[in-house]
């Protein structure tokens, strides 16, 4: 019988979830709303019902051995979201106790969606076969999955890797997390936004990006308009690489990486991010490392990430077993 | 029969070593000149016998069942010193394999300072039972040794944990790797030299330290100067304390130890250190570590600290066999 597991992401918006094999193929997906149900436990029932009604659609015979989960603050040690702050469920939720209530007898594991992704990259995409590489997510913020000697770094408390939130410029940048300067206030689609307005406001000369306002403009916008040449988007990605590959030099120095990929929307910009990153990474590392750690784009289909990546938690976990 | 290992440590000047039990005591210790013999064959036949000179000093019936080295730019997964720029001998330089030769049988593992003194930390000092911690050596320059999951973090290619390395101030000091703004330009012996003379030059006022050259004066002189209530030495402490907390800050967003713990000459100064390295850290850290993380003063005895935590390798290695 095929053996499948199940990958759930609890996102801000909307949880998905889909039954995926050893390989990474998906054999059936769904969605349900994350702010619909107030009481985490009908939000819960709803969830699990919709991934076991998953099984209906697939007609080769299975069976599913194991749930991964990433969410916000999902702390691996001991399978609770903590305090997330952009959920509508607030305090410690067990959410793979709970979840063992709906699926008995199989393991269910759950990480931050930056673990969760760093062992899709292990399982299924570029990192196969590496035991010391970073996943660095570039969403609405930043995140990092760091994987030493084959396993995530989950540190003291399970929540090492907040590279977002490592301090690149003192009295820098308003934080969402009360402080200035993180690195996710550049880096991220939210940072590169800023750092958009940022030059329309030191520069002269013309932008398509100078017809859009701070709201309606997207990631995506920009790097639209650095693809057609738009000299304020190709700045933009420039300064953002730089903030990014300051950084990538000094976690370099920590955790000496074989590879560090870029993961999630910004990282859809490809060489305009990936090529100015890379240059003042090489320029600001220890003369050790020069040359010899790789920067690359993600190996994992964006659409499908974030289910890949808890899916992998899981297959991770049984094949440990 | 007592069991001892052998703790050698390679310094730029000397090479201390000595025989160790497993609760850290040391039963005889010798050391040899590390700049006179040019010969790197020469050097390691006078250390082994060194090493084995120390038996006919314990009267109790004993056998060595280890050695750990510790030694600048040691590799622990080859066992070779590789392009240490403060050693005699250049290249890479295969340590352990050529040791075993002088010793057949027992293991030999080799690592650099900073891990060293980390896993001394675990093994005899104030890491006792602790998986995630991380030593900061303040010595000439600045080291890391970083322990995650109860393993010391080697990362790819076993230099991982180069903290002093960590660049703080962009365009900022020189240091001799080439780059400008290294943390060890700021926070070790050397660098609160540097920051004494910089606020001697800003400053106007009495102070004790205006009477010693720079290459007269040591960490130790501004030390006693701080006790002895000198403003320029006690804002000198200050400065360092603040490069170093900023530091350690986003390095618990990277690793999230329970404690970090400092070791070495400017560790002396005790409060004088710590209270401002852990004000800016609090200050600097993400609202989920604040109040969390311990920092403490190294418990390994400083006059022994290299022999042990070479020992600690060693006792680690057998007891994992």
């Amino acid at each position: 019988m095929k053996k499948l597991v199940a990958g759930i992401d609890v996102g801000g918006t909307n949880s998905v979830f889909g039954l995926v094999d050893e390989t990474g193929k998906i054999y059936a997906e769904g969605s349900i709303s994350s702010v619909k149900y107030k009481d985490f436990d009908v939000y819960l029932q709803v969830l699990c019902d919709g991934v076991k009604s998953l099984s209906v659609k697939i007609d080769e015979p299975h069976e599913v051995i194991g749930i991964g989960v990433g969410a916000p603050m999902g702390n691996y040690y001991n399978g609770c979201i903590e305090n997330a702050s952009n959920l509508v469920w607030q305090g410690t939720l067990p959410f793979a106790a709970k979840t063992g209530v709906h699926f008995p007898g199989i393991p269910i594991v759950l990480t931050n969606d930056a673990n969760a992704a760093a062992i899709g990259e292990m399982i299924y995409g570029g990192a196969k076969g590496m035991k010391n590489f970073v996943v660095i997510t570039l969403g609405t913020g930043l995140g990092g999955g760091i994987v030493v000697n084959g396993e995530v770094l989950y540190g003291h408390d399970g929540f090492a890797g907040e590279l977002g939130h490592i301090i690149v410029t003192v009295n820098g940048r308003e934080c969402g997390c009360g402080r200035r300067g993180c690195l996710e206030t550049y880096a991220s689609a939210t940072g590169i936004k800023r750092t958009v307005y940022k030059l329309l406001a030191d520069h002269i000369g013309d932008s398509a990006l100078k017809n859009i306002s701070f709201n309606e403009l997207t990631a995506e916008m920009i790097t639209t308009a650095a693809i057609k040449g738009d000299p304020i988007a190709i700045e933009a990605y420039r300064h953002t690489g730089e903030q990014l590959g300051r950084a990538l030099a000094d976690l370099v120095a920590i955790t000496v990486p074989e590879a560090i990929f870029l993961f999630g929307g910004l990282a859809k910009a490809g060489k305009y991010i990936l090529e100015p990153t890379r240059q003042v990474m090489e320029e600001n590392m220890l003369f050790l490392w020069r040359g010899k750690v790789a920067l690359r784009l993600s190996e994992i289909n964006d659409k499908n990430a974030a289910v890949l990546g808890a899916s992998a938690l899981a297959w991770k976990t049984i094949k440990e077993q």
